[in-house]
C-alpha cells in the first residue's frame, strides 16, 4: 500500500466521527463513512436500509445472526463482511483517506502507512455529547451509550478476534473528553 | 492540585521512562523515578534493595505475597504501597512533573491538571530495544519482556483493581515501536 490511511476506531458518543471528518478536512484527503456504506451496497446488491441494520453498530439481528444462524453456514452478515473487507482494501489502495469504523483498523492491520487511533470518553462526556449532537430519545442517553457500546465491541471482537479497547490494537489512543476534539484533530494531523 | 503533572504508565522494554525523562527535560521540569526509590526508603525506613525489590516489579517476592500473606493483614508491600500514595500525592502538590510508573496515573486520577499516558509497542521491538539497552541475558528478551509485563500488569490490578492496558485508563495512549520516541515525547510536550 503506497497511501498513507488514517483508521478512526471510537467509542458511541466520543466524537470519533467528527474527528475522522476534520482530520480529513483538514488534509485535504477523503474521509470514508456514510459513502462506504453506499459503496458497499453498489458492490453487494444488499439494499441500503439492510446494509444500514447489519453494519458495525450490529442491529439486534446481527447478534443473533451471529451466535444462531452459523451453523447452516455464512450468514448475509458474513458476506457483507467480505464485501466491506474488499471495500476498504480498494479505498486503501485508491488514494489517502480516513476511514472512520468498520473494523478499518484491523483490515489495514498490516499496511504500512496505516495509522489506527482509537477515541474514547468517559460515560459522563458521551451520554451529554450525543443528547446534543442526536437529541432526545425515550431510551436514557447512558442505556443508549450501553447498548451502542456492547454491540460495536461484539461486532469487532467476533470478526477480528481482537479485544476491544485495548490500548495495544491502535497506534494512538485518546480521551476525547479529556482532551477536545479540536486537540485530538491536531494530534491525529501531526501524526500524518 | 495546582500543579501539571504528566503520569507515565508503560511496557517493559517501550522506552516509556527514556520518554518520560525527555519530555521533563524539554519542559525544564523533575522526572521522578528512581529520585522517587530514594524518597520512599527515607521515609519508611526500609532499605533500598528491599523497596527495589518490592516496587511496581513486582518480584517473585511480591505475587507470593500479595496471595498468600495477606490472611494474616497488610504485607510489607501493603505499607509500601501507602508510604508511595502519599510519596506521589506530596510530589504532586510540590511542583510540576513528570512521574514514570508506580501507579501514579491511579493515584492522581481524580486531580485536575494531571496528563495519564500509556507506552506501549509490539513484542518484537522491545525485544529488541532491550537488548540494546540492557544487554544480554540468560533469558531470552522475550521470556524477560514477558515476565516484567506479568508482575507489572498484576501488581498494578492488584492495588487498582483497573485493567493494565485498557485505553480508556489513559488520556493518551502511543506505540513507541510504530511512532517513535522522539515522536511520543513531541506529543506529550503538546498536550502539556
Amino acid at each position: 500500500m503506497k497511501n498513507r490511511i488514517i483508521t478512526i476506531s471510537r467509542e458511541f458518543g466520543s466524537g470519533g466521527r467528527t474527528i475522522g471528518k476534520k482530520t480529513a478536512e483538514n488534509l485535504g484527503i477523503p474521509c470514508y463513512d456514510s459513502e462506504l456504506i453506499q459503496k458497499i451496497v453498489q458492490e453487494s446488491g444488499f439494499t441500503e436500509s439492510y446494509v444500514k441494520n447489519a453494519d458495525e453498530s450490529a442491529s439486534s439481528g446481527f447478534l443473533g445472526a451471529a451466535f444462531s444462524s452459523r451453523t447452516f453456514g455464512p450468514t448475509n452478515e458474513d458476506y457483507l463482511w467480505s464485501i466491506q473487507q474488499k471495500v476498504i482494501l480498494d479505498l486503501a489502495e485508491k488514494g489517502p483517506c480516513v476511514i472512520v469504523g468498520r473494523c478499518a483498523d484491523y483490515i489495514l492491520r498490516d499496511k504500512a502507512g496505516c495509522l489506527t487511533a482509537f477515541i474514547h470518553a468517559s460515560l459522563e462526556y458521551r451520554a451529554e455529547r450525543i443528547v446534543n449532537v442526536y437529541g432526545e430519545r425515550e431510551e436514557s442517553p447512558e442505556q443508549r451509550i450501553r447498548e451502542k457500546d456492547k454491540r460495536r465491541a461484539a461486532y469487532h471482537r467476533f470478526y477480528t478476534n481482537m479485544k476491544w479497547g485495548y490500548a495495544k490494537n491502535y497506534h494512538i489512543s485518546l480521551d476525547s473528553g479529556v482532551l477536545g476534539i479540536e486537540k485530538c484533530v491536531e494530534l491525529l494531523q501531526a501524526l500524518y
